[in-house]
């Protein structure tokens, strides 16, 4: 059955090839700089489990007809995206942040899609091939990544104009059996503990960019595979343990230096004209899973801020309250553009529903533009104290402790420990690694805020309305 | 059938006494100073008949069992909410702004809401007296307004501690068969076009101010009532007719000049613990209606700033462009929070459908803390011409009418006429008494930003926030 | 001397020819239309005689060695432009807005600078020629406009490329005792009341564009020059008198229909190299005054503001006093970039100080960006009343006056009539064809938003900042 | 002299006592971990004999009539104060955000002030005391910390109400030779590498909070004293060394557990009047100092988004140019705001200029509220490599190195190792604890931005902006 315990994920994990760098040391999955990482898909698989949040992670798969994970599932009901966004938002909170496992849902969706579109207009029968990988990545539970953006080298240029053509992933052999691809994928989340790097298009290409077109799922430690990773971790604690302090994400370049991918795990190759397509339904589904995730980052913002007021004493300021209001605000219309998206979905020749594109980029784009904001009030109503306050060790140390203590004292009803507790908390999620990596990811994840503006024009309906004023103004636009 | 042609309101209003004053005017409502803003409301009954709208405003009443115009429908079905937002956009789109009827039918939901409230905690008869004046109004078609706002004296102050006890609405004398009441309602819309004034109060009451929780309806003539109204209409035009020129709209204060209500028309006497719940029911379901027409007026301004770009001859100049998706966006999301308020609303004692108050308030908020910024946005793509450029007259003039035509000349594949159309409606638009209409109606109307604020406040789980805090910081809430 | 009476201007228009065309008559400019525009220039003249205002407004001239009025000055003095500020500042706080005659203060300003530049570059004469008119300008105490922006045309076309080639003023003829010109100034503020019309460039210019290289002044009422005026008036009073509403302001087309320009007033003639160096020089002068101008309206913004929340009773409201500082902040910042622009003054091969352009800049920046979210401010914490409030006949009117004097009480220690006299002046402030140019007139003049990034962008040593970040970085620019 | 070598300084350090506590060790002043944060003072010293800086950086006492640096210099020239914000803005540069040293100028500079204002009210003789002390500190070229803000308990009480009253700084015993006082100062910079602590109120106190009030100097390694330290630097390079990756910053609370104080360095002593007055004067020269650093702060993150768009071949996309003039804007208005504040500065009765508090405030203001944002243009330029981007070891290992140079190419007119170094200063510079620094002191240093409202709406005349509308309004004040 679709549903497997947490130990087997990372049981396989173990069982793989160690191609992971890390500052400069090659190591395997059971690598302790690994362990927050990973301990945040954990979440994932014992959610499955735990009374409390079953009912939203589990779902009956059409394709198998077994329970599932939601995190591998498919949206062949239009439900399923509402329920997405509600997993999403709760499962958030439980990490402090960015939940990971959904990169892969959005990517084998798009996949769905594309691979049934592009088969409709050439007969192929990629869709086919992808249909029985997505079953067998139900049926074990399988964690995958969203290995999107190229290096892309010089921005100005197109793939096939950079001076070094592997500056995008591409086929640079096709076999019997397989083909061959070269090349690298950047800012690639969870690269080095998914079970499969699943590869698609970042851009629209042109006919002379064929061999740029290409699309495939690969094991991660698939060989010619090399994972350089970069960490960003909740910060270490020595007694004041929390739940916030396990977990971790890591970034990673995936090299892809001659690698062979079988013909039955390739979802596309050559087909230029849908290169687009795929990048921009992959963009659709995951910035539908922001106008989830979001909201639960700034649900954490929002109770900080209210937590630290409360914690100093002007819990009813009422410029503190306005404030966080906006938080709150920010929050609650990235999730309407959510749930208006998923209402409002559409059924794909795939049988997948696809989310309505312009709100899903709107719930994007307004967390896009907010996240500093946000981040922003937090630190106008905290306080300098997170970022000053002395290290955990001098909090302990026996010469320090008592005056530490005496000092950090604000509102007379809440202990020491508490007390210390949050603005620790505070300090943690405003300062550390995970925090720029919270504001970095909060404005360039599935897509940069400028990407989401180039979205919604796409799919929006302009002309509508500049006939609404054509009409108020009494011209007669054929006559024009 | 609850279905008639517009020329029988217009009939009703002439038969109405003349307790109009504008400008120093004691008028009738043939008065031609009211054309314009009968116009508007004419178009919602048009729309009834017009195959493109039809549909749109048409629906079938479980009240009285037979066909209604959606502006006096009571919603009994979930789907009422979301068909309520479409009609509203598209039908403001036909006016240029405000299509006001929907004035009464919130007002109409809210009553028939809180009457029952009432009636379940008092065992009065509100709503049974509600429910036959709803289906009176039903079968007639009937408009009203909401008249909500009092003239509220000194701000600082509570009802009962004014200067003057009259400066909220209320109840001077209780008879056997009905009520005598005292006070001023203001800002109040359509004031001098309505069938009918209905009244409700517009904040929370406590137990000394029972006799300002005072709601009711009341034929728009009636004895001691007079209308001081004034006027925000579109520019008059000579020659240049346009379809956006012939609309206005009225703002009144109502004077209740001891006003004689029978007690078949009172929905509320007395209950002071419900007067705030019946303001906080009209506001949401009046915010749930800004999520539909707000939207429209963004519509206008989007396309007014891309017909003014192409021009211009730069319609495609990527700053500009950049600028317009700032409108839509937020267009979009106050329309996805009218979506998301519809279908996560909540089904009264009442049986009518109350949309979630913290989405209709998100959706009011946004556009109101943005209207300024959206003309903004279209006076900066514009430039400076519609604030400039010559009267009609001067167009017409022989002697200046070559000048004119051939000075405004932009695009050259746009006629001389389509160009002064376009810039005349974009002065008429931007710089009329209805261009101040809408932008202190943007802020204002249905609560200003700073009460949206407030409304979200209030219907948030904060708490629950702060226990996503609590959780990952590893506080005990209980030992707190 | 350099100073006359505000009754010698009005006399000398009196004698004009009657060019002007407004609503589709033609006046002379006698005609009661002109007259509040009338009334807002004689402030000028009048400050020069008051004792609160004389020292602001006399000032001693180099030139011609008498004392002038300001308005007329060459700021052959560094501490001309600080002075220019204040006295900009203040006198605009007596007409509740654009004191308008800084126009041709900084046009005489920006053609002493270019002249001589083009002398300098070319051996040209146009500078003595300019200071003889200046001369003449100062010892008759004239007023002027600035004729500045062209018809245009297509916007993404240069002047030689548009269809029509008048579409940008230019030379049509040399004759040997001056020059003919044609084409259309449009958006020239006081057009129909200025004894002279100062004409400059508008942009830079190319080689092949030298005949519409050209600048001079020209009486008013030159032959072959129509003035296409429209108004923009405060509202009239009927019994209510406010020094405010004695106010107005026209904006016009000026037409040259082959007009002829003598040679000594002709300041540029095909020096196509200096075009966008006169244009640039005006705008940095006039971006300047706005640093004095535009803060007196945000003085009068937050003094609005601060009255209605007074007025209402909640003038200590910690909220409204936190919206009504962040109109104080732009007020002042603008008018700190004035100061900073004047004292980092260069002084120019004329002899005139030129303000520094970035300062200049970000100060009308500022101001152009935060007008409408100024006026939002002002609308937010005045309420909807100043925007539905009836006429004042209705509050004259025997029926209804105690009605409107009853009910319109906020604060009772407020009398009825300055309760009136407050929202009265609140309603024409926010609501009337002034408040429309207000608000366009603060996007636009001077130089919209996106004009003044150009600016910036230009002056701006952006090398410097990367040869920090280079620094820094440890990047060695040469081995780049 | 008053000009010491950096040796000196250094050398002063190591004969402190070691009272200084970090990450749970107690340690001396020679500890590496303080090695950075040395470093940034160091440069202070180094200027002073570098030619390039020189000028900016030596100035004449007249306190000693010897030649002193400028950090410890007492403003009695106006022109001292344009002079400290060139410097300022100069040194930043070269560390690359705060250079720290300014604390101690501005606090002198304040107890210069106030101590005579207590001299002139009381007839005490702190001012001359303290002129012993300036003097002093001029001629040893000394670093000092500013002691300003308390640990404050619960902020919604006063210093009297706190349950523990050593929350605020206090004196708990007056001797014959001097004073103990008790209590903690938090969030204080440079804590462990100053000379001199000079502790000055945070606040204004009642009569009942006399004892509260005290303003006095000490040596940082004081009987009593102990400085618990967190750090805040760059992150440490292995082979790829720059610049800025030499700096740090640490943040420390005082304690102070009995520390007694000699007369001689006690400045304020009972006068709680004068508490505010001393708290608000230090923050006034602490926000015009601002006026010089934060667009040091910005001149970086333009010229660093300026060349991470060079870097990736998109450095004149308008979009981009667009958001980076944005950044210069802040940067200038607020410098601008900076040289308004000292052109307009006021002598004091001490004989110091003081800058003109409404324009310190509102240029701190703007940099305040916008240093989230302007980090969210860098990184929204920048994209997200920084954040992504493996790790210096990952750049030099062999297995790994060829593929990071490879993949790592943009323009390709930069050499591999200029593309490493900038988007590895860019990673620095935005995700270390150094970037979390500068974000929450841009907020908070010198006063978070709700306190240079509070300083505004203090300093600013709103009745004469009241009176303006009043003016125009026809309102006679005198009856209202």
């Amino acid at each position: 059955m679709g549903i497997v315990a947490a130990e087997q994920y990372v049981e396989r994990l173990k069982g793989m090839k160690p191609n992971i760098y890390v500052r400069g040391e090659q190591i395997g999955r059971d690598h302790p700089l690994l362990t927050k990482s990973i301990n945040t898909v954990r979440v994932t698989f014992d959610a499955a489990e735990d009374p409390r949040f079953k009912d939203l992670v589990v779902t009956q798969s059409p394709l198998i007809n077994e329970p599932i994970n939601r995190f591998t599932n498919l949206h062949f009901r239009q439900e399923d995206l509402t329920n997405k966004l509600t997993k999403i938002r709760t499962l958030c909170h439980q990490v402090g942040g960015c939940i990971q496992r959904c990169m892969a849902t959005d990517t084998l969706n798009a996949l769905a899609v594309v691979s049934k579109d592009i088969d409709d207009a050439k007969g192929t029968d990629y869709h086919k091939r992808f249909l029985e990988f997505a079953k067998y990545y139900q049926k074990n539970d399988l964690v995958g990544s969203a290995a999107v953006t190229d290096s892309k080298g010089d921005r100005s240029k197109r793939p096939h104009e950079q001076a070094d053509p592997d500056l995008y992933v591409r086929v640079v052999e096709r076999k019997k059996d397989g083909i061959i691809v070269r090349g690298a994928k950047a800012n690639i989340t969870m690269g080095p503990y998914v079970d499969e790097q699943l590869v698609i298009t970042t851009r629209s290409l042109t006919k002379e960019e064929s061999d740029w077109a290409v699309a495939f799922a690969i094991p991660a430690d698939a060989d010619g595979l090399k994972i350089i990773t970069r960490l960003a971790d909740t910060r270490d604690r020595r007694e004041l343990k929390a739940p916030y302090n396990q977990f971790g994400v890591a970034e990673s370049v995936l090299i892809f230096d001659d690698v062979f991918v079988p013909w039955e795990r390739v979802f596309m190759c050559g087909e230029w004209e849908f290169a687009g397509k795929l990048a921009l339904t992959f963009a659709n589904f995951h910035r539908h899973s922001y106008c989830g995730c979001k909201p639960a980052v700034s649900d954490i913002i929002m109770g900080a801020a209210a937590m630290a007021a409360d914690y100093n004493g002007v819990g009813n300021a009422s410029h503190i309250k306005d404030e966080i209001v906006e938080v709150t605000v920010i929050a609650e219309l990235a999730y309407a553009a959510g749930i208006a998206s998923s209402v409002q979905a559409t059924k794909t020749s795939s049988g997948i529903f696809a989310p309505d594109p312009i709100y899903s980029n709107c719930g994007r784009y307004i967390t896009g533009v907010n996240v500093y904001h946000e981040f922003d009030i937090l630190t106008a109503i905290m306080g300098g104290w997170p970022a000053t306050m002395p290290y955990e060790e001098d909090w302990v140390h026996p010469e320090t402790r008592a005056f530490m203590e005496k000092y950090a004292m604000r509102n007379p009803n809440v202990s020491p420990e508490n007390q210390h507790r949050l603005w620790r908390f505070l300090s943690d999620y405003t300062t550390s690694a995970m925090a720029a990596w919270n504001l970095h990811a909060g404005v360039h994840g599935g897509g940069s805020p400028v990407m989401e503006k180039i979205g919604i024009r796409a799919a929006y309906d302009m002309e509508a309305r500049k006939n609404v004023v054509k009409h108020l103004a009494g011209i007669d636009g054929a006559s024009e």
